[in-house]
């Protein structure tokens, strides 16, 4: 049966941090092929060898179209996964759609107005695309989780921690966590008492309906987040950490996979988990 | 309109440890009402001043029939929470079914085959009854994330720490959570190198399917569990800490809510979160 | 020989949190032997029934002149450790030099005024006098680690977490080990990028030499107190978890052995260890 | 003067995973220089950029006899930092001390009795000499810190994680805190209860004076340690988390420096922190 083949896949940035991860991860997914790698650097290279794990026979182009009419061609269903960057992505997305190649967005910079047009032209297609912000679906368990507690709990603060390169505060996930569990309607944390910073800033920042968010940042640590939910007499704490991007490839075969089966544009790796 | 009076309810073991935050509990939700309080201590004292909350105007008495009656005969469907001790449980249970009154079990001890004939009995009467092992929602919350996490993660521990007058090891909470995972359909932890302990015990116990249980005793600690997932690139992990029966209070309530709208016995709060 | 009779010890604030741990610790203890009490409340009856710990033979009393009397005559030297408020505190520990009778002093309140006048008193009359903030020798064995720390890390940030009744945030014991390893004659965390807030508080307080502080406040919590040191490639990190007063015993207890070698006045407990 | 020049500094084993990071902490420390590099690969290439930070003009060679030589040429003591294998240890630290060349030894693999002829043999030449099994500087605070601990602490547990890759349980580093902690003359964890085990091995393994130790493997770790104090009231805790070889550089540069103050053989960087 022809669904036992492999899926073909095309990946754009293949050498860049991710892509890399991608390549090695593909070559080890049993229900996968390589078809495609496009990169901008070591063109006409083997993928295989330019990401350390042997010949692939997968030559590096930097020709998207080619390798978009060769998906087309293929026996099954392709996907592209694009982790390139901002520029062009809109143009990418709907050159995949229009040729019949399932798009795994894991690029930012779309707009929501290109969202939008993205999504009608899906439709349209009944073709399948995935615009991903976050692979990891152990962050997505526990954004679940913490949206599960907070029907139980009324008490909830967020601590996230990074090593001192980043120069954000909060990160972008421990805010999107706050923002989910704003989401549900209800205002957290009731004071019991009248709060006094003795030095500014004590408590943190407040995100969404009353959520406190603390970002520690020190050289040695890598990428954690920690909801913490508390009621009298008990404490119920979720925590994610990160140190390695390998992390993220049970997201990224698993949206390849899904992504065949949808016949609309998604956003979010959550809503097909 | 009958709905809104509150839910007239019976505490038995009303000065135990469990049975004093009881008490304290109903006193503040305002939409239950106390109408007995059971215990062999403290007979003809007001329940309020024994439990140091100001006078209740419940006097303890040590007769459930009478309190059974009394509940029988409520506008409302009555509710008799019981936190005594294994000796008469199931008779207890089985007169508060008949009585028409609804059964709250935290008591321990029955057996399977006692809850199977009560089970019977409820069914036939169309009432509900709740028997609870744990009142805790904080650790069904974590029991119900770490159900959902295994799906994705093929690795986990678990670590729980408490207090060293704890006799017995791992805790039977963690022994629960253990069996929980074990009944999804697989087996954690495949291995990757061949362990080697050096000092007997170092890995912990294993429970169910291949899941290690380390249990920590020192004085100091309360009660603590964490389970731990582990991937490549990954931790998730899920931790409660319980430092006061206060936090069984929110579980008692809503069982004390959930048993009305029951037509038979159900085994465990999870059931009916 | 004398030195093996137990030391004598008046409590004054017998009732209050903190006295009665102090009684209960004190008639556990088998070189100390209680020799009076001192309270507002229940004058006159068995300090060991008011603490519930059954009979000691100490009547409370409200006189403090006699009692210090009674110590003086005492075959050993006596100690008296006060736990009351800050009113009159200078007049208590004065009184208590005066008689002989060295002062282990909990009650906050003291102007540095008065403890300059108060050492000098002391160093007149060779007499012991501890002054103690802080009678956690487990927080201050943190505290120490944590300047042996300073010596080699140069990134540290500090987390501190309580029950959301406290109002002030940060703890003033989290701003007291800030102030310590700022005397160090360092300044930490230097930038390795512009930081950027986008919720302001995110990155918590600075207090001292560039050290950030975080409180995180919740119902279920107790105190917590964190210090992480970072590196590339590790964390260092030192936690203190209080739940019961019964860890300030041992200092308690400590500082009542020590008071009786000194022949002066001594701020801080750390200054004994 | 003299003193401020850089110190002479050749690394054996220079393209392994520890030599490596030493090679790039060397070209970053201003007050090293780097004279040599010896391996048994890359021999002739530039060690710089074999370990990919440009040109050092610095090649590869396999011939020890040669670097020995010309260390001993320098105006500056010099220093051989030795991170290759057991075989032949004993003799390269041998040469290098007749050469008057100071070691630096990172390999394992001596024993007693070898550590014993060098300590003579270093004595004799007046000669500094580090043999470190541990570079961590971070885990010696923690060592230290658990020392000063075990003074107020009856109790104590250690947990250690490491990924799943990890044959050996418990970690050597674990076992290494707890023999530290076991000299110090006394018997931990008088027990309260008695204990039993449902599950064989939940309370971990019995190492020195009974101490217990736990280990987890989970792919997602790296390398942690935490010794858990407890008292009444109270839990006192220390841990490290090693995520990449950079947290040893640190001590690495300060065994180089201090090898030069030493006229003896010396085991162990704790002993000249």
């Amino acid at each position: 049966m022809s669904e036992n083949l492999p899926i073909p896949v095309i990946v754009a940035g293949a050498n860049g941090k991710m892509g890399r991860e991608t390549i090695k991860a593909i070559a080890n997914a049993p229900d996968m092929t390589l078809i495609g790698a496009i990169d901008r650097t070591h063109i006409g290279e083997d993928i295989g060898e330019v990401v350390g794990i042997g010949a692939l026979e997968i030559p590096v182009t930097n020709d998207l179209e080619v390798m978009l009419a060769q998906g087309a061609q293929e026996k099954q269903l392709s996907v592209v996964v694009d982790f390139t960057h901002p520029d062009g992505i809109y143009d990418r997305v709907r050159s995949a759609i229009a040729y019949g190649v399932r798009p795994v967005i894991g690029t930012t910079g779309l707009t929501e107005a290109q969202i939008h047009d993205l999504t009608v032209f899906a439709d349209k297609a009944s073709m399948g695309c995935l615009i991903v912000p976050n692979f990891s679906i152990g962050m997505i368990l526990l954004q679940q989780a913490a949206i599960a507690a907070s029907q139980y709990f009324q008490h909830v603060e967020i601590l996230e921690l990074h090593h001192n390169q980043k120069a954000d505060a909060p990160s972008g996930t421990a805010v999107k966590t706050a923002q989910m569990l704003s989401e549900l309607g209800k205002t957290f944390n009731p004071p019991s008492v009248v709060e006094k910073e003795n030095f500014a800033g004590a408590r943190g920042a407040v995100v969404g309906e009353n959520i406190r968010l603390h970002s520690v940042r020190l050289p040695g640590l890598l990428a954690h987040q920690e909801v913490i939910f508390g009621a009298p007499g008990e404490i119920y704490s979720l925590r994610h950490d990160t140190s390695d991007r390998a992390c993220y490839m049970p997201g990224v075969l698993l949206a390849i996979r899904r992504v065949l089966q949808l016949k609309s544009l998604i956003y979010g790796l959550e809503k097909v988990l």
